[in-house]
């Protein structure tokens, strides 16, 4: 089996040798506009060969992917299992269905939810989402083998369904840690447990790029509401902290 | 030697069990004006007779703690050491110097960077901040052997260094965990790594009592300034977001 992978940036880099480490059966070919360093055990392919491929993973910014599926629509190797590996779902998986609806191919949305940083120590019970947009088809039950089989922790779910749910965990995380970052907080000799803590989320969430914080809070449809609540609830906290009067001491 | 712990809340009664475990030399007595059960080690005692210890540690809510010492002074063995365990520093070792100054014992401002929950595993290598509020002296000297014997990272520093320090790491901490708690995050099948540590540091951080946070924030003379620029830093990063329009989908 060839798999393919669409993108080689932080994520898509990760992702093809992610592939090439727990699929060896498989040969693995990645396709990227930029001359990015290839992970071990991944071919280099032109755009045409890595569409050419039985799977192919799109690993690009959520923001460049409906130009992406424009551009490959019509391209793609007939009976291929098409995935997007984004961190939103309801965008992806509606532009997957507009622009290859009539290319003869399946398609499944996905999401792992790991990367470089938390997959450091290898992806065995990571979680990772499948939306089985085109229903629980033969090409889905291929996919969903593939990462069971990687030890992934596979959670099925809709698009709206993973977006709920990620704009208050994964879209919390991020957000609180660009604003850290935003504030400045840095290490200290007498730093709390806890403290320490918020720091390596504050450092590992700001090791992605800037454009995929951006995707992430702008194309999930619940984000805006969730930034809103946690507006009102650091609001509220604070005017009970300012309350009572502060101490004056003589 | 007698080492006397004067208030047994969830502090109180976590440090007097510290003290009894980590210096099993000494005898721990502790008293409390509620009926708090007692860790191991500790004897339950009256005020005087904590009052009567080698060394008192006052384990009372910060915005407490000046009644306190105007209720016990004059009435403190001469010749002990008194510490405090608040987690902010200028306020306390102010109090102490004005309430005891004409008591014959001598003064150590102390903050324990950690409590039940963080050292569940221990205290070996946690931070201890001391601030010699009296300079160096003999007393100063024997209270950092003391914990220096419990394997812990003992700092010495101002309070006012203490405290900028701490409404930077311990502050900022409690102020997002309280804020995280108000929006009413919660666990998910799909939590990423950073997620489950963010609603770690919730939990943690909203176990300690209610009280302790807003002392916290409203006795530390540089949480206020933290918190507008925590807030600034929310808004600048809300208003990136949103300076681009969100995407609509046909």
């Amino acid at each position: 089996m060839k798999i393919g992978v669409y993108g080689l940036g932080r994520f898509g880099s990760f992702w093809a040798g992610a592939i090439a480490k727990n699929t060896p059966e498989s040969e693995v070919v990645a396709y990227s506009r930029n001359e990015h360093p290839l992970p071990e055990g991944v071919k280099r392919a032109s755009e045409e060969e890595v569409l050419s491929a039985d799977m192919i993973f799109f690993c690009v910014a959520i923001s460049s992917f409906e130009a992406v599926l424009e551009r490959v629509s019509g391209r793609i190797k007939k009976g291929a299992i098409v995935m997007d590996t984004c961190s939103v779902k309801t965008y992806p998986a509606k532009w997957m269905q507009k622009y290859l609806k009539d290319d003869d191919v399946y398609l499944v949305a996905t999401h792992p939810m790991f990367g470089p940083d938390s997959a450091k120590n290898g992806v065995k019970d990571l979680p990772l989402v499948l939306c089985p947009i085109e229903g629980e088809n033969e090409a889905f039950i291929k996919v969903k083998e593939l990462f069971s089989s990687w030890h992934l922790r596979v959670i099925v779910m809709s698009p709206t369904e993973h977006d709920l749910q990620a704009a208050y965990s994964q879209g919390v995380t991020h957000f609180v840690g660009r604003t850290l970052k935003k504030l400045g907080i840095e290490s200290t000799l007498i730093g709390t447990k806890g403290f320490n803590s918020l720091l390596q989320i504050m450092e590992q969430t700001c090791n992605d790029p800037m454009q995929l914080f951006y995707d992430l809070q702008r194309y999930n449809p619940y984000t805006r509401k969730m930034r809103k609540e946690l507006s009102n609830a650091f609001s509220y906290v604070d005017g009970q902290v300012e309350a009572v009067e502060e101490p004056e001491f003589e």
